[in-house]
């Protein structure tokens, strides 16, 4: 059973621009693990005459329809009324759900429950029932001329529970075989030149497929496969995994990793070494990112943010002559920045970050872009020179991607640049 | 002109879920803004005959289409190809978007800037050419039997800009008469709290119109007028803004402001202070937040990130003492890390954070979400003790959104909560 599916999220708020769609992202994620191609997202607003036209195009050009939104008990929640006009499906009272309903607003609100709205025990005939342990609003799938319909609250968290407990198990059953993926991610290559040492494969790749997924400064590939079991899955992957490991050296810094600094700390966790970060242009960010983590405190220690050179020189020692004489710009300034918080955080292994983020040069004339990056560990120093253009935000998170990808390079013996 | 728009993003990624369609919310909210109806919002992959049909029906229902996504230079940007193929509109050489390129390429990369890709100068005959200067795809309008067709690049950073300064600009010409908004924003008040303050308001609010905006642990108001002028505008909004102000009290931070760490940049440079910050679980989030902003080192001091009890004790100099007897997340501690930093950077006010993050409690048993805010400042000191509840991620914005706002307090003579 292979299903097209099309995403139909109801609600004016959404194009009103007041919440983003990130049902359709959630959910669309969960259906290609169970290997449902999606083919559409829609959004339409609270009316009847538009969602009515959605349906009769949503309905012609796939046969799994996932209605998000509008179940609520309020009178611009529309969706079952009019999804199952268009389908001549009848609505019918279940009186367990009214029970549902009640025992949920009981557990939530205790004694001042308000009274269960029993328009939401409504739901269309033969239909399967998700039920509902964390709303109101029970969803519910039917299948009616080829066509399996499908209807979820708009609440995320909601949405979310029903996905995962009732509409993922339901379509797994329905469901032949197993869909696994492996994510490569790269870093110093850009999008165009990995496409460029990649593109036959690209092309080629049908079982398992190669796709591409470009984020500042960084590129995943997404390798997936389909077969009858996780075992054949994994054998399909792996002559193309080795082609593409090959091609790409040691850009490529993980495989099923989330981020360059979730690498650098799974790589100090192994190696029992600790690091610390001392920060000018990128402002704290270096550290917010690693303790962005679960677990960070097993290897991160701490670190400075020293904007002015004041915090340079009297918190981080760095000599007030280095600064004089080369400015707070410079390697010098950078490698001292990264022996100072060794020293006084004691960590095992030092980064440091100082340029010009914008919006202006600096009093030395750098330009804004430039970047150095200084990295301190108990048998090496070692600092690197970035021109890394402009755009204050992508300064700064460059900055911190080659400070993340200096210790990767290091922590795996590579040379550091 | 009253346009009724339907925002197509054109991109395989949003329908497999690696993404959410960010851009689709941003475009809605500022086309919002500009009294633009959004009607629909469709996504759909990287595939030519199905986006042909998506085109179908689009215009059909609509009369600004805005495309995002399949604008860039790989082969499966076939977003301009496609929408001129269905409009009929030829695709012409532009050899000054050749040298836009190459200069945007040269001063991001430098010397090692990749060749220009030329296919990304062929646009659409007769268009206005939206230009960008924050990437290599040109976005772009026209018209065409009574449609307007956009296109921009799905990049969010890009998108942005070329709505800002190239779409948004363009539909004001086109309008006749001003649409006026400002953005009141409020920290404290739940959602449903300021809703239940102003739901009468909202109900009865058409021109000006009032509406709500939630982010994590804030709420925005945006109260927009429709007239003939500016003053106008102004006039119409007044009572309601004076009506709004009063009910919601000293929860409103700021008119027109961006977050919380734009009006304490905008206090504190007011006032002539400066800051630094000791963070323990927020690991960096607050010094970053106040470094996104160009013109913080004019406030902005530096801080410390203490993610050990060694460095609160060595770095800070936190008593021992105080650590052992009330361990790292404590009032004494946050306030000690206040004044603490305060010292080492000569800063005239300081911040701290220490708490529970997650996802497990401390070795002391505080619950996850357990923090204290501490504030040090020349005259006074005060400490703040917070149960945020769970999520790592939520945990960390919402006590570096408190410790802004204690300062904010602070620093507008408030009473500090």
């Amino acid at each position: 059973m292979s299903y097209r599916a099309e995403i139909i999220a109801v609600g004016t708020e959404l194009l009103l621009g007041n919440v983003a769609n990130t049902d359709a992202q959630f959910l669309s994620e969960q259906l290609a693990s169970v290997g449902v191609d999606v083919l559409y997202h829609t959004a339409v607003g609270d009316n009847p005459t538009r969602l009515t036209e959605v349906i009769a195009i949503a309905r012609r050009r796939a046969d799994l329809l996932i209605f998000t939104g509008g179940l609520g008990p309020t009178y611009d929640d529309l969706t079952k009324e009019t999804v199952c006009r268009a389908f001549g499906v009848e609505l019918t009272f279940h009186p367990e759900i009214v029970e549902e309903i009640r025992q949920y607003l009981n557990t939530v609100f205790g004694a001042e429950a308000p009274a269960c709205d029993s328009q939401q025990a409504w739901l269309p005939e033969g239909c399967t029932v998700l039920h509902n342990a964390v709303g109101t609003a029970p969803g519910c799938i039917f299948e009616k001329d080829g066509v399996t319909v499908v209807m979820l609250p708009g609440v995320p968290r909601e949405c979310r529970y029903l996905t995962e407990r009732g509409l993922i198990p339901w379509l797994r059953q329905k469901h032949q075989g197993v869909i696994l993926s492996h994510d490569l991610r790269l870093f110093g290559l850009r999008e165009p030149l990995v496409q460029e040492k990649l593109a036959d494969l690209m092309d080629e790749a049908v079982n398992p497929s190669l796709a591409p997924y470009a984020k500042t400064g960084e590129v995943m590939l997404r390798l997936t496969a389909k077969a009858d079991t996780a075992e054949r899955c994994e054998e399909l992957m792996a002559p193309l995994f080795w082609d593409v490991k090959t091609r790409l050296g040691d850009y490529l810094y993980g495989v099923d990793v989330d981020s360059l600094e979730q690498r650098v700390l799974q790589l100090l966790r192994e190696r029992g070494l600790t690091l610390s970060a001392a920060e000018s242009c990128t402002g704290g960010l270096i550290a917010k990112r690693i303790t962005d983590l679960p677990g960070a405190s097993a290897a991160f220690l701490g670190g400075v943010v020293s904007y002015t050179n004041g915090v340079k020189a009297h918190v981080l020692g760095v000599p007030e002559a280095l600064l004089e004489e080369y400015g707070a710009v410079s390697a010098p300034v950078a490698l001292a920045m990264a022996q100072g918080v060794r020293r006084i955080t004691g960590s095992d292994l030092a980064v440091s970050v100082t340029g010009v983020a914008g919006p202006d040069k600096d009093d030395r004339g750098n330009e804004v872009g430039t970047v150095f990056i200084g990295l301190a560990a108990p048998d090496d120093t070692a600092v690197r020179q970035l021109a890394l253009g402009t755009g204050r935000d992508r300064i700064r998170t460059l900055a911190a991607h080659y400070a993340f990808d200096m210790l990767r390079r290091y922590l795996t013996d590579l040379p550091i640049y």
